[in-house]
């Protein structure tokens, strides 16, 4: 037996229309390039986002194609993130850090056929231009240069659209946008997010346990954009009518700090770096910035070290920490004491928020040990799998990529991790070959797999060290082929052919042996033992 | 192109079962029928609902049968609310305060199977048992009497339930629960709830900018939960891990003042009677309850005075109305400020405070004239219509009643209103056929129909005349058939074989003629407004 109750999707245009019927006052202000602040309305952001979304139509594009974004935090990223999707296409954000063959790979993998990019990115689509197969690239201009021959300016694209849009009414479970991710080994692979998915992670993220937005809210999104979903801000802001501040490309902890205090923002987040940054800049300059007291921090890429909590603390900033990934749209946990807890003492508190948190509605959390499923006790640890309707099934266009899900049905994370009995997940340690620098991943295996290509070198370890800035560095343990000991300019020479350069190791340590598993798997747990305190106090090697 | 996302679907067994290992120690307190308070655990009411979910497909439930319940508000009906859709069964709740016609013909229609019902509500099942094919009938008990014959208790139904759920992997549109709602005319009308529209209807409830609903929060329901999911409270409750408390049978002003105190509650709400009565009665006994600062008290089912804001306000107590029908599961709009209105002068932030308020998430709005659709200009006014996933597309088993809809799919709420320039709507008459007391509708054409198959009756009218107490009483205007005038007494016998007794009109007023459109339909409008006053100063007749 159905109910009986309308058939209405929920799609980012209903959100869309609505933030602009509803809330046409509310403010969008974004630092452009040259450090100057752009200011507009709610009302002005619907009218463009919905001319874009004509003028996408206009040029020939059609349901389901993809179209890329290789832009900064700003307004024009806004509007493709919901122009893009009104027209009935899928916003394909490009990670801007990634090495041009990376980023080459991804673009024809997505079969993206147009581009809005911004024009100060303009060098860096030059060096993938040869190599991919984009129709038509719309630039984001702020300056008076003319354009180089072959590129159409992003307002020649919205400019004349004044007809009605030929609104497509999309299914929800269409796709919306997407965005590649670095697995543990091979190449980036692709999540599409569904509008449901968006729109019901929006739901979650706004609610007073979560995120807590609200049409109060001044949000910071310090996160990129190009970086799943911007952690949903932008979405969630939409649908409660919140006002948005872009940090354009400007994320230096000044520029940040003056947005934060001039715009009255309430609500920000990023990865630990930049708020590491933030925090040294404030103690080499005591009382210069006043931020809004209570303002909420979030943080995640990596785990937030506990010290964070205590110096935002101390400035009555609240720091809340989420967990999640590109997969799961990416908030699948976020971090809130219960109201009992108030009462602990202050370092239970505090080793309670810097766990992972709680699973949202409708996400499911499961950790497996090798005999399957592990009590919720808090300590029991093993790898941690989810599953809810904002949480990935598969990889665009890789069927044959199924190993991170098990049978039935979960995303299995790569993470180990135990959930206590009232219910909080905490993260113990990485199952998978990953890096994370400043908020970025890098492949521990691509890395070892192109060092061993090298002639000069045997064998390879590439490991995290704990870095106070990065939070973590590569740190490349080699053992050499034979007599002729490869310099590390040269191995760095040789990796920079491939990857970009913050993903390179920082140092290359020729060691003689590394250790093994009985089966002849590298030890990487305690290699990591041994170098993780590489940066305060290098081991004897 | 579809996303690449999980099939998880939006249930209430999802929501059950996250509570029940994400908060196992919230707390749901209920005052039984003599007054003591029955407390337990979120973890025991996890296991109660599946128990129940158990039970029932024990005795034979199959997929999608309607369960009644009739019930005042606790724990058990709590446990009704989940473990009924749980077991892939639907609830129907029932309203108690119908005539036992009205009642009987609704189980009719329903086909409901089992009931579970209040053993102090029991001389009301005996009314009409023999009309109806109820199955089993399930008695919560609180006291030491045997049941009757043919009853069985509620706690049999539960017993030694302790195999796992064959938990049916329901389709989020398949019915969860389901309502009867008095239409302008003619029969009740089911509508019928999935799964979907109820979790949805929870996330948008619980927003900052709606209730605000949190794992903080004590919620006192103070509604009814056979009307219109109680607004939702339960389920966002049970989403949230806010605790509960239920007043049962007990909506005397001294008792809910008392648990309001007693349990520290934070959020409540109610048809306007019940907080009108609860000013009058801390008005009379000043001091003797202190009351959550910040408390929130949701008021609707009838529009709240802007006296009940002031008063409200003074005692640092917050007022929010939504606005919603049966219809809409039931929140539409709810009315809070935006930041800029917060500088206003008083007088206009309770203008705009006694608004309906903005369309939540997803909900669209629109105001038909004659013409069409209409400004948000804050005057224009016609008909409100309502569209969005958690709107109702039909009525149960009556594909015929198919005018409440526009043909291009939007519900027709029988309200006159206008919407402002800031997306607030204001209701501003009704244009159905109805009496709103205390919260319940009365259909004034039934009783007109009613009255004039009297044969003493040549035309009458039904109108609502304000009421200080139930904000609206139906008055009869009479227009006699000869010499002979039938008496006040016997018109309410009369109408009495039909009606409940709340229902009658108070007073029975003869007229000699009643005014009519050049159409000769009644001239409603023009009645309401000579009488409106009727119980502050009787117009002369």
């Amino acid at each position: 037996m159905l109910g009986t109750m309308m058939n209405s999707p929920l799609t980012l245009s209903a959100l869309l229309h609505r933030a602009g019927r509803v809330f046409p006052g509310t403010s969008i202000v974004s630092r452009l390039a040259d450090g100057s602040l752009h200011r507009y309305s709610y009302r002005e952001f619907y009218l463009r986002a919905l001319a874009l979304a004509q003028g996408l139509q206009r040029i020939g594009m059609a349901r389901g194609d993809r179209v890329a974004s290789l832009m900064w935090n700003h307004y024009a990223h806004l509007e493709a993130y919901f122009g893009v999707p009104a027209s009935g296409a899928v916003l394909h954000t490009l990670n801007l850090r990634l090495h041009a063959d990376e980023l080459a790979f991804i673009v024809n993998h997505a079969q993206d056929r147009f581009l809005i990019v911004d024009e100060i990115l303009l060098p860096l689509y030059e060096k993938i231009r040869d190599q991919v197969r984009i129709e038509r690239v719309f630039v984001v201009q702020h300056s008076d240069h003319a354009l180089p021959s072959g590129y159409e300016s992003y307002e020649s694209l919205l400019a004349g659209n004044h007809i009605p849009l030929d609104a497509p009414q999309v299914d929800e479970n269409e796709a919306a946008a997407m965005a590649y991710t670095s697995g543990t080994t091979g190449r980036p692979k692709g999540v599409v997010y569904s509008h449901r998915a968006l729109a019901l992670h929006a739901f979650s993220i706004a609610l007073p346990d979560n995120f807590d937005i609200s049409r109060n809210d001044v949000i910071l999104p310090a996160m990129s954009m190009f970086h799943a979903n911007a952690w949903g801000l932008p979405h969630a802001a939409i649908m409660t009518g919140a006002s948005l501040v872009f940090p354009g490309m400007h994320l230096q902890p000044e520029s940040l700090l003056e947005l934060l205090q001039d715009e009255r923002v309430t609500l920000t987040g990023g990865v630990p770096t930049i708020w590491l940054a933030v925090l040294r800049c404030m103690a080499q300059h005591p009382g210069r910035w006043c931020l809004q007291p209570g303002m909420r921090v979030l943080i995640a890429g990596s785990a937030a070290p506990e010290s964070l909590f205590r110096s935002f603390d101390e400035l009555g900033i609240e720091v809340i920490q989420p967990w999640g990934l590109t997969e799961t749209t990416p908030m699948a946990t976020i971090c809130k004491l219960k109201p009992h807890m108030k009462d602990w003492p202050a370092d239970r508190k505090y080793e309670m928020r810097a766990k992972q948190g709680l699973p949202s509605p409708f996400i499911e959390l499961r950790v497996m040990g090798e005999k399957g499923e592990l009590p919720w006790d808090g300590e029991s640890a093993g790898e941690v799998q989810v599953r809810g309707p904002w949480v990935a099934a598969s990889y665009f266009n890789m069927p044959e990529v199924t190993e991170p899900w098990t049978d039935d049905g979960w995303l299995k994370t790569g993470d180990a991790a135990h959930i206590d009995a009232e219910g909080y997940l905490k993260i113990t340690d990485r199952e998978k070959d990953l890096i994370k620098s400043g908020g970025e991943w890098i492949s521990s295996i691509d890395l070892e797999n192109a060092l061993v290509a090298h002639a000069g070198v045997r064998e390879a370890a590439v490991i995290a060290v704990e870095h106070p800035k990065w939070q973590e560095r590569p740190l490349a343990l080699v053992v050499i082929a034979d007599a002729d000991q490869p310099s590390p300019e040269e191995l760095r020479a040789w990796l920079a052919k491939k990857f970009a350069k913050w993903q390179l190791p920082d140092e290359f340590v020729f060691v003689s042996e590394l250790p093994h598993t009985s089966t002849g798997k590298l030890l990487k747990k305690e290699l990591r033992k041994i170098y993780k305190d590489w940066y305060l106090t290098p081991p004897k090697t």
